[in-house]
């Protein structure tokens, strides 16, 4: 249904404070409403709606997730979360707890309009600056501008921010993996975000003759790169709980009867240890050198990111591992390798997650799909969550 | 000097008929006429001097490469072995041999206009179809209207052909290729043109998140097609005279954080012996299909050519072996990597190769160079070719 709300017919696109954002908003606003929510578009966009507590200086629960997606995207990454947010307080039927629940459809989290991603949380714990305001997107608009034009004031973007002393922060989420598919879970409490590196490796020979240049001759860039592919893999395989992937290679001058001279590759490498990441970011790149080195190649190797792993509230994170296994479903605590909006929220506040098995593991696709009673098992346990917090904050 | 005619300003580019193929055309008619040699363009727009015997009887000599260029060429590759044609009967200084001898300069080799290699030269040996006169070039100009734009008649292409009992076809011109320079040798007699097959081969996986899929749960096709490169290039390492390439790779979709679903890959296969070719092509194959299988991916492929080598003839190489050795350098025999004109003519005729020495094996580039004491013991092992010919056909 809100799949539909798309900038490209045919396809659910929706990137940052696009029109079909709007509609979204209407239909969210309108359901938060009946549920007895007051609700507020905030500065940076996001759709919040506020199921207070009767206690007017009680501690607030946020729950939510993102309403932004990837272009093409399928029909559940982030927005479910939203739903179940909204779901999870409509199953109160108008029960109030001790502490507040603000439920959040963050405006952006994808990072596709502006090549930045988190707007939406991080204008939420005041992480906005001017350099970002100032952002442009591929049309030649600002986010300052994107702001005004949605009707928003972007001078008062401080105003977005949550609250200091905030209970937390809870968010469901499809997996975007094959993990729990494979071990027949329906569920899964994430622990931490995987830290990420990223590096590009770019080995250099000589373009020559396919046909005339004998192999003990050859400076075959691709040859290297091949070698170096595979070498990655394996240290990947290695060590555990390490993804490494080689997820681009261009080839140049690419000709079917010229030996490669360029082979330029990406390198994307993630582990919930950082140092375990750093040392296999820095084998391999050394790896690399080796291998050109030996092939009488040249490689040049460039950093791109080295962003540490985040973990989550532990406290918080146990009380979902409790959530879980009182809806009776087994207990999986695993870390997510994508980033989400709860890495940013754990910045001001105890955050932590619940996936939801993704059949196939695929997303990001039109074909992303839940099963309707894994949908079933998060609200269970998402009640469990809110009686639980309500025990021990009552 | 015949470098500076070219379709575009600044480069050397000179395509089969385009406009600087008549500056050539006039530059070397006015030299072949001052040695005393009759000239004519024929209707493939070979450009042909012939310096007779005056025994109207004798058989006749090719002698001659091509004036076509790659884009962006060297100022060697084909015209060099046309200059020296030229250079071999002016230092006759008029004497009269007891056959006659022809200069050409091909009209087309390279292939690069119509995607046909060869045109000249086939038209020397009666090869020219319909098919081929229909052929169209990017800018919807056919063979035929390419040949009328010239100011020829190709209906009459067919006299453009060589002599039937012709005495033979010789051929000079820079190897493309490092083996020399390694050898520090300036010549070498080409026995034979290496035989190839082309192929294509697509190895398929499934996208996902570089993040969030384990390494034991991947189906990338990138790791698969890197594991089949390290495998073409261990075959050809293993067996004697066999060149093995991967010259293109793509990979889909090509980003950084997506754990690739396809590559495809060219293949470029070569060797003195169709047979050992043919094995290694079907081995390689094969490996493809068995690496797909254990990685769980698909992997399809697609012959593209099976070119069978080309032996020179025997009687006339074993010339210009003694040909070399009389000059005073030492003979050093190989196969030719890339196709020649040679390679077409020996279908008529018996043909032989001269390769000269190419620095760093640079060529099709504007850095391609030849040294001129190369250039010199071409011209003394030519001249000594020119003796025996004339001691055996006296």
């Amino acid at each position: 249904m809100l799949a539909e709300y798309t900038e490209v017919a045919g396809e659910t696109t929706r990137t940052f404070l696009s029109a079909p954002t709007r509609a979204v908003h209407q239909y969210l606003r309108e359901w938060m409403e009946r549920t007895g929510m007051s609700v507020f578009v905030d500065v940076a966009g996001n759709l919040r709606g506020r199921y207070d507590s009767e206690n007017p200086v009680a501690r607030r629960l946020y729950i939510g997730s993102h309403i932004d997606t990837v272009p093409r995207a399928g029909a559940f990454d982030g927005v479910l979360g939203v739903v179940l947010a909204i779901a999870l307080i409509e199953n109160l039927e108008g029960r109030k707890l001790p502490f507040h629940i603000e439920a959040v459809a963050f405006s952006e989290e994808e990072g596709v309009r502006f090549r930045v991603p988190f707007i939406g949380s991080r204008a939420m714990i005041g992480d906005i600056g001017d350099d970002l305001l100032a952002t442009r997107d591929p049309d030649g608009i600002s986010v300052r501008e994107a702001i005004q034009a949605f009707g928003l004031d972007p001078s008062r973007i401080g105003e977005a921010q949550a609250d200091e002393n905030a209970l937390g922060y809870f968010e469901i989420h499809i997996e975007q993996g094959p993990v729990l598919e494979a071990l027949n879970l329906p569920l899964a409490v994430v622990d931490s975000i995987l830290g990420q590196s990223r590096a590009g490796v770019t080995f250099e020979g000589r373009a020559s003759h396919a046909g005339t240049t004998p192999m003990h001759l050859r400076r075959d860039a691709l040859a290297g790169a091949a070698e170096w592919i595979a070498a990655v893999e394996r240290e990947a395989q290695n060590i555990s709980g390490l993804v490494a992937t080689v997820g681009s290679l261009a080839v140049q001058p690419g000709a079917a009867n010229v030996i490669p001279e360029h082979a330029r590759a990406s390198l994307d490498v993630r582990h919930a240890s950082d140092l375990v990441r750093r040392q296999s970011v820095e084998r391999l790149l050394g790896c690399a050198g080796q291998i050109a080195a030996r092939r009488n190649l040249a490689a040049s190797m460039e950093h791109h990111l080295d962003q540490p792993c985040v973990a989550l509230d532990d406290a918080l994170v146990r009380m979902v591992e409790h959530a879980v296994e009182t809806s009776g479903h087994v207990v999986h605590r695993m870390s997510s390798g994508a980033g989400h909006d709860a890495m940013i929220m754990q910045r001001r506040m105890p955050a932590a997650m619940l996936f939801l098995r993704n059949p196939g593991g695929i997303s990001h696709n039109p074909d992303e799909t839940v099963l309707p009673e894994d949908v079933a098992a998060a609200l269970r346990a998402g009640a469990s969550l809110l009686r639980g917090l309500e025990n021990s904050h009552g």
